[in-house]
This record gives C-alpha cells, structure tokens and sequence, in this order.
C-alpha cells in the first residue's frame, strides 16, 4: 500500500479535506469564496443532519428552481430575493456615509433607453389610477442642490403591472422615464399611485413562501436609479408607508429612510394647474447622494 | 404612518428579519431547516462581500447547473459530491458502532433489479480486463457469520464505465449481481479489476473542478449494498488502494476501512480451477454489520 499521510474524508474533517483538495486553484479569490461556501455548506449539514430524503429533495428543489430559469424568468434571483440575501449583498456593496440616501435592489424590471423628459412631465400613459405628483431635491452630504443630476424612474401601474409585464396591454415606457435637475437641484414629475403587486409565485420559490406561510408581495412603491459627476450612483426604491404590505416586503427591500410621504391633496385648483381632476396625492422625497 | 415596531431589513439585523418572516410556516421541520440555511447564506455572504458581479456569476452558475439536469443527468447531485456533501449527508446517517464496516455514497449507478447468482459466479459478461477473485465473509458485530446476508455488487468494467452508461456496448448487467450468504457467512465471485473513471465533468461542475485545479477521478473500487434481517443496511464501496487517484478521490468517497488488499495470484493451476487464464487479482474484504 503506497498511501502516506492521505487525510481521508471523515465527519469530524469533512471541512478541511475538501477546502485543502482546492489548493491548487489559480484564482486565488476563487479558492477562497469556495473556502467560505464548502465551510458554511457543511456547517448547515452538521447542524441540520438532513437525512438522505430531506438532502435529496433539496436537490430538486434546486434543480425545479433551475428549469424555471428561461430569457424572461430567472427563479434563483427570486431565491435570493425570499431569503434576504439580494438585499444583504446589496447591503455590503452600498455602505453609505451617514446621512447619505440608502439603497435598495433595482428588481427585475428596469429598462434601458426610456425617454428624457422635461421636469414635469406625466410618465403615466394610460390614464389608469390616481394621479400623483412626485417632487424632491438631489443634494448632496452637505445640503446644496446638485445640478445636472439624471433621476431614472419606474414604477408599476395602478393593477401592480410593470409595461414590460404587459406587453400590448400597456404603452411602451409607460410609467418609466428619465429627468435631469437644473441649478437649484429640484425634481417634480407627475405619475400615479403606485400598488403592491406580488413577485412571480407560480414556481418552486411561490411554492415556498406558501409552505413558509408567506405571502408574495412587494409593498408600493417608485424605483430610482440616480447619476450625478462626481457622486456615487443611488439605485434605490421609495415607499407607500401606508402599504398594508409596507411591513412584510417578500424581498426585504423596505429600509425606514426610504419611506416617503405621501399627502392627499384636495385643493381643486391646484389640481387643475396640474391637469389633474379634483385631487391628487402629493409625494415628496429629497436624496442625498455620497461622493464618489 | 401606521408602522409601529416593524423591524425592517439591516446590513446587521439580517439574520433576524429573514428568519422571523418564517415563524408561521406549519411545517416545524422546514422552518427550522430554513433557519440554519438562511443564517449560513448570510453569514457566507457577510465573510465573502461579493460583488454584484460575483453575485450574479453564483446566479448564473446555479442557473447552468440546473439546465444541465434532465432525466439522465443530475448536476447538482454532482455539484454536492464535489463539495462532500453527500459525503458529509453519508456520514451524518449512517453513523456505525466501533468495529461496523463504514458506509460511502452510493453513487448514480446502482440499478435494481441485476440476477441472484450462485456463489462464484462471474459477473463479468464482456471478457474485458484482468480477472479477478473477491472473497470475505459478512459477521456481525461480535465476529459470528451472518447466514442469509443478500450482498448486491456492481462495478464499472476494465474501460471504467458501468453498463449502464454503455448501453448497446456492454452486456446488460455487466459487472453486477446478487449473492446470499449460507451459514457461513462467506462470500465469493469472480469478475475483473476495475479501473479509475472521471465523474461526467462536461458541465458546469465539471469547469469548477478545473477552475480549482482539481481532476475528476474517482479510484477503481466495487459497489456493494448489503442487507441481512435485524442489521443496518450497509451501502459501501472497497478500493484499490493502488490506484492513481486513491487520495484524491473527487467525490471524497474513499475512508481508510474501505481500503482492501489487492493480491495478484500467479498460482496456475488455481488459476485454472477459477477458469482464469494463468493469473489474476485476489481481494479478500470482511464486513461487519451493525445491529438493527
């Protein structure tokens, strides 16, 4: 027998046989992620002691939740969502200064090359839902306005459809569109109520929400992405904090500095001056940018 | 505002947040599970600090994996072989009292339904390799013979490929058969050397491997499950302990018990009472059941 100081895998090894056979890895960041996951994997087996019928029906779950993925649906992203882990990575990658706006996920639903429009502008195309006026400043860590900062925005319509969900149904670049601030840092668009809507809940990760007794709503909500020279880009969300689903979001995308306010304005001629008919809901939000 | 008291999702509170949203689900067993998996992924991502980039590459990688399972492939069984999870899954049941034969994975290559044999049969039907004699005797834990122990044997042949995996090329079971023990305890059967084979590495787990300097050898070794009435199961491997690969297993199956002893025999005449031609490998391995 030739075998000299083989480590063989056993239970109390497991962690360190399989990390040391990735020696010889040339991505050194490579090996080291594969570290961390082969440790955290076999931390959770140690600590489930799955049996051979729980470890194989995680392994079609995984597999279900992989023939779900096609060019329009990508089921592990919504994995990632459920379990909080799109927001944590999201998190590690958009610590702030203080002060400085949060962040959010961006979601599966922006689109590039909506159009540039004049401060003002009405992005709602189909005249479906309750008018709003949306308005704020970009400032920066110390109060000024920036100028010739491009806010991105996107939101669902009043059924909790994105355009692109509702190809045919909704016209193209509803609800999406893109503003530029002048000297004194200020934003105003008009758009509509947004409403919760539910992530898609028809696969293996629906499947176990449900099992979770979890529901699949997103509470209301404007997603923002927000570009200005010299700052750090903000891809964040604002919310509706009278959402009845404001406190279980089923991505965790809710953070308490993101809630805005939003007032129900009754004064008629007001509405008129926005073309709005008897009244409209007023939202108003200001984002600090970090430097870059 | 009409949010009191809700924890909304932190870099810090993560954990909490995410597990918390699970305290209705029915299922004890799942919410626990989903307890451990969820503070594993965190605590992953919180050492990693992925990029975004890196994220999506995970999301990509598990996305590929899936796709690359269908009826007659499953990747994910293979990403978890790589990673010794099965390994660990292996070792978390089928935990064995001092002195019991160790258990290994069982493999994708177990196929029901292969003929009892008499004792000595051949089970090589491809006259291929290197004739070889296997031979011990199945005991219980105090050293007496268990009698009507059903031993299930199956091998890949001298080109390292089951038959299943050469359909139309290879006799139908090829390499596998059923034999019982009498009183004795004793087993034996002839069949061919086996030889080293790379797990499939023609999808994406097979480019991790290469990515982190690893080849996809399993060592030459022979399958057996074992069953006698009022004992455990025992589903195991032997292995040559010369072979190449013998301390890289890729897979992680190998434990120092399964090592059995390879003798080559140039005894003529016994070959020739064995219908051998003028040699052959001898491989004598006991094996110790553990009490039901």
């Amino acid at each position: 027998m030739k075998i000299d100081k083989v480590d063989f895998f056993t239970e109390e090894n497991s962690i360190d046989v399989v990390v040391s056979r990735n020696s010889e890895a040339k991505d050194e960041r490579l090996k080291e992620v594969m570290a961390v996951i082969t440790r955290k994997l076999h931390e959770a087996v140690r600590e489930i002691e799955p049996t051979q019928d729980e470890w194989f029906k995680a392994i079609m779950f995984l597999t279900d939740t992989g023939h779900m993925c096609d060019e329009w649906r990508q089921e592990f992203i919504l994995l990632s969502d459920v379990l909080g882990v799109s927001m944590l990575v999201d998190a590690v990658n958009n610590r702030k200064p203080s002060g400085a706006s949060e962040s959010t996920v961006m979601g599966p639903f922006y689109v590039e090359g909506a159009p540039e429009l004049e401060m003002g502008a009405n992005i709602c195309l189909d005249q479906k839902g309750e008018d709003m006026l949306i308005r704020g400043r970009i400032l920066d860590g110390e109060g000024n306005p920036i100028s010739d900062a491009l806010i991105d925005v996107w939101q669902a319509n009043d059924e909790g459809f994105y355009d692109v969900q509702q190809k045919g149904i909704q016209p193209e670049y509803n609800l999406r569109g893109l503003f530029r601030t002048g000297p004194d840092g200020e934003y105003w668009f008009r758009a509509v109520k947004p409403k919760f809507y539910p992530i898609p809940d028809d696969g293996p990760v629906g499947k176990l929400l449900g099992q979770l007794g979890r529901h699949p709503n997103r509470p209301a909500h404007l997603h923002y992405i927000i570009k200005a020279e010299g700052f750090q880009s903000l891809t964040t969300h604002i919310f509706d904090p009278d959402d009845p689903y404001i406190g279980s979001d089923a991505v965790f995308g809710v953070k308490e500095s993101l809630l805005a306010k939003f007032d129900k304005i009754t004064d008629a001629s007001r509405a008129a001056e926005l073309e709005f008919d008897g009244w409209f809901w007023q939202v108003e939000h200001d984002f600090v940018l970090a430097k870059a």
